[in-house]
């Protein structure tokens, strides 16, 4: 892999004032595809990307992204968390999306070097880490609809702080009864840039409402539940946990991933099926209903306190986070800074 | 408008190899969009744009485009073609985007500058066109889920040979089964490359089994029938033509407009309504399904010849291209040519 080194070293910012994503280390990982074959890739400073306005992403959308992190471990080593399964998801979202993808074995080679080149990037708080983002694009400058014939693979990295600043309260969330995230059928198993976009309007109603974020219901019958916001989402209730199983239109996210294992771990009950809109309010109204949380990289777990609809508001417990909640964040944040033993396999020690 | 003309034009190229997309005009117009006011847009010489490559585009998908054409006529005339439907189609769909939009005037005035500066590539046969691709898209370099703060509206012009290089052949188009182009509460009715992203991998295995296109279904019960490949699609049947009706997943296309506006003026009875698969497979039957032709800015008419199923193969009419596809394809052509009066104001004289 060729290497450029920066010329200039750019600031470290306080991780009291990082936030999530708009602060970025000095290197990017780049690799072309052309004339059907993967170029050699390269560590090169961060820097613009000069692209034909006629490039196919402007235009088509055929683009994927990874979410990814490195943690700077209290035993001072450098841990990247699940390499494994978010590769793996990777590979099969170019699939879908009729990408080629440089290989599982580039993309590991390519986020260790990367890391490792920026590891001054990696804030040393808990609760802090340097965020990664492989992304792959249609760079072929050519309007019909079809696969691209050239691609660029990236990875840029972003330093981010702790994702509850002001501590881990519940978040309010509205159960979308409109918009819809994803079609049977279509996306929403991948991490296409396409998901987001359709998202946007929603969670951008919610948060005039006084939301956080959007509860997704499944556009068929607007009853059965996907995810909240960009997390998938659990329901603890009094004798097991649900979560909706993967059934093509949910990503499979690795947190969720986690927190299975761990239920499964811990001799709690827990099950991937149908959770239903309607099962939600009748649980909650007989006192079945304990707890409710998302899961993702970059909150780990989020705990609802709050499902708004329509013509209700439903607190969620006595409205704050709940022990399995807390339980799990702790079980999880302590394997990726390397405060407990990583049992299950899940990071890759770098340094 | 600022003007910076390029210092070195561009080859010509022969009309009879310039294809769709692939060859691009000396200039296109350039508008940024930053801390919540449009700067000044310019024309400049054809050019890569310098991206970040956090560019929210690149991750989350959110852009938009047109895509509309200036003709050269018989009358040595240069017209663009329902530039009002455009600018109108395009300014809804960056609101559901969440997106700035510069105002349709500037649309207009940007669109004609450019035609003017590059009125040279206009092909002059009768078939071929100026395609014109204005675009809008997020290039604020932030990976947080929301709509951007910084956008990029762009003109890039291609001219683009007949699409029937070979003559007005019927299609041979593949009814999807299983994969989506759109959700309802979705963008399906917007021209938003989240949608040309779904379409990517049907398409392709279409191909592979034969076909051209396929013909969209909606994802809740697959017997709605909404769109063909990029185009709206019509069904003649003996006594009145049918279309599927704008219900929020379909794209309100131009040429769709101008066939449902031929059909009144021609006194031919038209519906906008739900056309199912099972209705069109019994008509075929009975003998009452006489022709089915897909309409866009691209092919103008596209004339169906062959619908497959997974169980059958169904021929329309006798195969080959329909009276009224070549009534309607002549109709349209000749005003786009200056041919015939253009008794519905649907072009608009540049020079």
């Amino acid at each position: 892999m060729k290497v450029t080194k920066a010329q200039k070293i750019g600031q470290k910012v306080d991780p009291q004032s990082l936030g999530f994503g708009k602060v970025f280390s000095d290197h990017m990982y780049l690799q072309s595809f052309k004339e059907g074959s993967w170029q050699e890739g390269e560590i090169v400073p961060y820097q613009n990307l000069p692209l034909d306005p006629a490039a196919a992403v402007y235009h088509y959308a055929q683009c994927l992204f990874e979410g990814q992190k490195a943690y700077w471990g209290v035993d001072q080593k450098i841990r990247l968390f699940r390499p494994d399964f978010h590769s793996n998801r990777m590979e099969a979202g170019a699939a879908r999306m009729c990408m080629p993808f440089p290989g599982q074995e580039q993309m590991h080679e390519a986020l260790s070097e990367l890391v490792l080149i920026d590891s001054d990037w990696i804030p040393r708080q808990k609760g802090c880490s340097l965020y990664l983002r492989p992304t792959l694009f249609a760079s072929e400058p050519f309007l019909g609809v079809r696969p691209a014939k050239e691609y660029i693979y990236m990875i840029i990295a972003s330093p981010v702080g702790a994702y509850y600043a002001e501590g881990f309260n519940p978040v309010r969330i509205w159960v979308e009864p409109h918009y819809s995230r994803s079609a049977p059928g279509g996306l929403g198993s991948v991490k296409a840039g396409a998901n987001y976009a359709m998202s946007l309007m929603a969670s951008d109603s919610a948060k005039k409402r006084g939301y956080s974020q959007v509860l997704w219901l499944d556009p068929l019958d607007k009853d059965r539940i996907e995810e909240v916001g960009t997390m998938n989402v659990f329901f603890r209730f009094k004798d097991h946990v649900a979560t909706p199983a993967l059934n093509g239109s949910i990503l499979n996210g690795a947190t969720r991933d986690c927190v299975l294992h761990l239920l499964k771990k811990w001799n709690i009950r827990s099950e991937e099926r149908v959770v239903r809109v309607s099962e939600i309010k009748a649980a909650q109204k007989q006192g079945d209903l304990l707890e409710v949380f998302g899961t993702g990289t970059a909150a780990v777990i989020s705990s609802v306190g709050t499902l708004g609809f329509e013509d209700q508001e439903m607190k969620i417990g006595d409205g704050s986070t709940g022990e399995l909640s807390k339980k799990l964040f702790n079980a999880i944040t302590s394997i990726q800074y390397g405060e407990s033993e990583d049992s299950f396999g899940w990071t890759k020690i770098l340094r």
